[in-house]
């Protein structure tokens, strides 16, 4: 009898569609390759959606998803519906209701793939990012509305649980890359939350006599990824800065077309969710030419994640060796569509 | 008769000290030759102040500040006094009690420096950074300090005259820099605040005809600026933004050692601030080896606030041309100390 993961997908809008599309067939050949099986629960809860029902997702979404063994998700967003609207609705109630406080976000330089600095050859950068509570909150407000005394508020939150626990996430992380972590902060400028932030890194990092925290200024960890990148492997970092920091790390790797995105309940009591760090690019979607990368790498931290160890390294070499055959999509400046560069994955997977 | 500035001079701490004592005798040798004086009041404020009389500045420091002509300041903090202690004791102070709302930070590639991307050859980046509100309060705390159920919270406040001064002065800068302003936002995560951002920068900036607002999302823009910086000339953002993506323009144009910041209050109702980015570095102070471009920029900006526009141009030539013949500070990968930096300024003054 063999193994199956039921796993709900949501392409969602534009390109997500378009990259979980393909790689969902990577994901079943991989499978099949390693004696497991993969049932998808495809979901089109997406914009359209929205426009049909004034929600994102059903009433019972997140009951529905939480008898899975995990969420896969393209990218939501379109340019009819306010992005305040798709994302409050759909991705960032899934990573609070099943607790997904662990947001990872590795990053390296991939075979046939430029980076930002050409003469870097090393870049390999986890960001552990604090992903349910932070900066990203629905504490606040307009005052005033339409007059001129009009003024909108907006709260942080952050608590020492939330902290404690993914700072020890980060420090487990870190202690099997290096040994540093660099922690994100703005203790300097942010006087009520960041400083709390600090104490609650070096409290719980404390506990692992392997590993030292890097504390250092947002701003000039932004600098410090820029000129340095190679000096930098483990952050870990609150909901927002988490959020623009991988982002800039993936600039430094030359796209953000590769990037994966793992959102993890650590504990495993909810389902966790896997998603590229793209966006749902309107501009291109529906012409075959998104790039799948980031894509089949969130379902290689899936597989991992589900405890397919084998088929997850194996779809992750797949991806790399087509890369390094010089095979890529227009936005890495190849030629390959979608589909051919899928279908190249495919045959090297073993 | 010599029209004379009074500038209050606030060396502060570290290499905040080496780098304000060269620049002021260059600014006072351009002043020179360009038939104006410059009347220093230097103000020991610091963190040995602090140590002494438990606070930044004297109780009347502020308006001590205010007969004046302008603020240049070096850098202040130091590992004994917690930043937070340091800064919200004087800087923050300073830019809020002045209404100091600009905060200009320009940046491009100068001669003999290596960017970050060593392809790229005419970046010209202006940052406009809300300076006085946003993320940056003072109002929030604590809950249940010393308890497992310990919290801490922090209100960004963004009100609608502080984003339309802003936006003005951002739209104003735009027009004449290629007619697009970059608006970093985060309206899709930060739901009360960033989609308020968004509304009032578009409705301030509709009444620049010239001017056409580009919205993008704070990680992308920090991806893109990695990516394409060239793609960027005027970007307008909020405090902690601004803070983020200013140093992170630095690093691209290949250091922060360079870059300066002018804390403007446009209307001139109270004296502006001009410092250097860079912060104390306790490391390298009073070795003699800190680099003073970013010291020299802002002084230069001061003096173009002035409204002594030839001598700011006179000295930034200086500084550029000195840097151009491969004269450099060892940060910069040159042998010049700071003192022979400025020497050779000095020299190239007209
Ligand atoms: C020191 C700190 C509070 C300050 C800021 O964030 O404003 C600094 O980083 C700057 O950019 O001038
Ligand atoms: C869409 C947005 C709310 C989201 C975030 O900031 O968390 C996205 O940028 C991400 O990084 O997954």
């Amino acid at each position: 009898m063999t193994r199956t993961y039921t796993i709900d997908s949501i392409p969602g809008d534009g390109i997500g569609v378009d990259v979980t599309d393909v790689a969902m067939e990577c994901v079943d050949a991989v499978a099949g390759l390693h004696g497991f099986g993969v049932s998808w629960r495809v979901r089109d809860w997406n914009s359209d959606f929205y426009v049909k029902t004034g929600r994102m997702m059903p009433v019972d979404g997140i009951e529905q998803l939480s008898s899975g063994d995990g969420i896969y998700l393209g990218a939501v967003g379109t340019p009819d519906v306010p992005d305040d609207v798709t994302l409050w609705g759909l991705l960032i109630p899934i990573r609070r209701e099943f607790d997904q406080y662990v947001n990872l976000r590795p990053m390296k330089l991939l075979p046939g793939v430029t980076g930002a600095m050409p003469e870097i050859e090393d870049l390999d950068i986890v960001v552990v990012r604090e992903n349910v509570e932070g900066e990203y909150s629905q504490i606040g407000g307009r005052f005033g509305a339409g007059t001129d005394a009009e003024f909108a508020v907006q709260e942080s939150v952050f608590t020492k649980a939330g902290i404690t626990r993914v700072a020890r996430y980060a420090a487990k992380t870190a202690a099997g890359r290096g040994g540093t972590l660099v922690s994100a902060t703005k203790s300097n400028g942010i006087i009520h939350t960041m400083p709390f932030w600090d104490e609650v890194v070096a409290r719980t990092v404390e506990q692992f006599p392997d590993v030292t925290v890097d504390k250092v200024l947002i701003d000039a960890l932004a600098a410090r990824l820029v000129m340095k990148p190679t000096s930098v492997r483990t952050i870990v970092a609150s909901n927002l800065f988490g959020d623009i920091l991988s982002d800039l790390v993936a600039g430094v790797a030359g796209s953000i077309g590769i990037a994966p995105s793992a959102n993890l309940n650590p504990e495993r009591r909810y389902p966790s969710m896997f998603e590229p760090v793209h966006g749902s690019a309107p501009d291109i979607a529906g012409k075959g030419i998104a790039n799948p990368v980031g894509a089949l790498w969130a379902a290689a931290m899936m597989l991992d994640h589900l405890g397919e160890e084998a088929a997850a390294r194996s779809l992750t070499a797949a991806f790399e060796s087509t890369l390094a055959e010089g095979i890529a999509t227009p936005d890495l400046g190849g030629s390959a569509t979608t589909l051919e560069f899928a279908r190249e994955v495919r045959s090297r997977l073993r």
